[in-house]
């Protein structure tokens, strides 16, 4: 009962504390969002001597070298952990922004503000910036924050969440406002999930199993962050050397994220002349192709693709081929496998590139460009909480706006029905 | 096994409308509107056969007088359901609408557009017209829907459907747009609230348990409706003649809907003069009122309002009525109580005004008005389907916009990062 409890209690005092972060001014966060970024650099050998007992038990699980890595602190994490919140102080303050104000024929005027969504969860796993980066965010948008960290990573977690959240309260930021559930047991995730009366929205992030784990348990609502099976269509007249760059980029620059590409889908018309190139040269570059019968006769040694193949997100130097007949099978692909995430085409042709942004149902849609713009930073937001590839709230990348709501002031001089 | 292949069938059928109703004109979409409109009264006779039947099950079955007067039809409110779907058609079409759109340094040009949902699901109760209600709006904002009313409208349901998806049809939208789920059983509706793979979101309408069973139990995203324990604050500086028409207005209007106030607080300086006054005025008007140790005492011969009295959302002319110290203690009531849908001040005072509206956390905040404007109609939308009290998506009365999300669209001529 005692992991009830904790959770219970956090989340009355998360509630408090959002209720008077609603109206506090700009001026008041951004002094403690500064004050944290100093502190987490004021106590590194705190936070440094915490993480080092996370990667000794990690190193003794067996963890891998990728897991440890993302776990991993050192002095310049830190300060660029701290980079982050500074980042956030010159942002613009969503909260208070009159959205839309009209007024009725009754003289009743109505304004759509945009007000803090009140207590935000998070899930995640063992990366220990996502606790600055989302208590930052949070606190930015007027949220209090209940943060649940991987296992592996507690350690670190609290030796965090005890520097930002004491300079927090130090610069005028309500007790409850940063939190971390310092018990990583699954129970108390689960109740996390079903605390509708604390918490106004669930974000996890992390891989595919945590993200389909919440979604399926929690009944707060949720925000569903992303896997992305990235498709990139050569069209029949597409510019075949700006082609091979974007292909090039949204597979190679950083194929473990959600926005790199892994398919790619040619028209038949243009398939004799590219796929024998670009297979050399994504071969070359380490990237293992696996095609359609068509690709192999025109460029052999690779594996045939399954159906499983284009359904995969590799998170990694693969990419599935397949020559398609025409633009509607290449939109039937896409369709039948697509995450919803993002999709790209190469093309010279007006109508084509006007329909394919019509007709591709995803979070976002591209011509001509490459599928590892979508991002919050590359967007323009100036910060990210994640990439949504649900349709309901927010969709795509989640900057400072994806944190808020809107609650409607109403002014009358006696207007009744 | 017959339950499980009907929704699933279902499913794959609206997904498949979906895709294609994405890209339809507005031009279709009003012209099948129209149609529809003109079917439900063309095929009067088949639906009032229809709901004879149901009325008559109904009966046997001894369902209340206020249940069955609202599964009864006749002329004229088939007339008004046909109303409805006309009056969609002279709403502007929100698919399409670029939200805004930007330049990035590298060039790249992003919009964000508005788009459908895809694929709506409502669960709701005994009301043959949200049938008519929620497939037009779904329809005039491409989605498909999925509707799966109560058991006791079946018949009518079943006539209504087939004769506005057949118009519809004929009018050139998908087959599979607009499907009733005919099997009633808690199975069907069990499995609807997790089938994620075909429902983008799930809206219940009707009563608080239907809703909580909704909240409880779904994977799929919900957009709860609400709730509205709905308070009036006459503060020290109110214009109490004012207070007065407010009052009445918002507790006798209509005491069955959610945007009727339930409780009534009133600050200390005015409470000698008015509530005698109001108690008196409210009593000849039948409400039934339940008040404070200090009510009492101003204005005998009522009950003692209980703090259950305090939460409950009466739905009938019942007001709790409370005497509070101060502005801070009306605040401190309304957060305790509040189920966050519509919150009102009576005040002269411009501070106090300005302080109501920041601090208090609900979908509508009014100030000299009645709570009984938080209404897609009354707030200018020209249509409405449902009331959220959440705070993601949609807060408030959700009109066409609430029925879409948005997508990145993004033009470049080669970036890369």
């Amino acid at each position: 009962m005692i992991v009830y409890s904790e959770l219970s209690l956090k989340g009355k005092k998360a509630k408090d504390a959002a209720y008077k972060l609603g109206s506090l001014s700009s001026q008041v966060k951004n002094k403690a969002l500064e004050a944290m970024a100093y502190a987490l650099v004021a106590q590194e050998e705190e936070i440094l001597a915490a993480n080092a007992l996370d990667m000794e038990a990690g190193r003794q699980k067996g963890m891998s070298k990728a897991l440890l890595d993302r776990l991993m602190l050192n002095k310049k994490r830190i300060e660029e952990m701290a980079e982050g919140l500074y980042a956030l102080v010159s942002l613009p303050d969503p909260i208070g922004e009159v959205k839309r104000q009209w007024r009725r024929p009754n003289g009743l005027e109505i304004g759509q503000v945009r007000v803090p969504l009140g207590v935000v969860g998070i899930i995640y796993e063992a990366r220990p910036n996502v606790t600055v980066d989302a208590a930052g965010l949070c606190l930015k948008t007027g949220n209090a924050v209940i943060l649940r960290g991987g296992s592996e990573a507690i350690r670190s977690n609290m030796a965090i969440v005890k520097a930002i959240s004491k300079a927090s309260e130090e610069a005028g930021i309500p007790e409850g406002a940063i939190q971390l559930v310092e018990d990583s047991s699954r129970e108390v995730a689960q109740q996390m999930m079903t605390m509708n009366e604390y918490l106004d929205v669930l974000i996890p992030r992390g891989g595919a199993g945590l993200i389909q784990a919440v979604v399926k348990n929690a009944t707060v609502p949720v925000i569903e962050t992303g896997v992305g099976n990235c498709h990139i269509y050569v069209d029949a007249d597409a510019d075949l050397e700006m082609a091979e760059k974007i292909i090039i980029n949204a597979k190679c620059q950083r194929p473990g994220v959600c926005n790199a590409a892994e398919s790619l889908l040619v028209h038949q018309d243009v398939a004799r002349k590219f796929i024998p190139h670009i297979g050399k040269v994504l071969t070359e570059m380490n990237v293992e192709l696996r095609g359609c019968p068509r690709t192999l006769s025109l460029f052999s040694g690779i594996k045939e693709a399954t159906d499983e193949d284009y359904a995969t997100e590799f998170l990694d130097l693969i990419l599935a081929v397949k020559i398609v007949d025409s633009f509607d099978e290449a939109l039937e692909h896409i369709r039948k496998y697509s995450t919803g995430h993002s999709e790209a085409i190469v093309t010279r042709d007006y109508s084509r590139a006007r329909e394919f942004t019509r007709r591709v149902d995803a979070a976002a849609v591209y011509v001509n460009a490459s599928t590892r713009f979508t991002d919050g930073f590359q967007f323009g937001m100036g910060a990210e909480i994640g990439i949504s590839t649900q349709k309901l709230h927010a969709r795509g990348p989640m900057g400072l706006n994806e944190l808020t709501t809107i609650k409607y002031v109403c002014y009358g001089d006696g207007q009744i029905r």
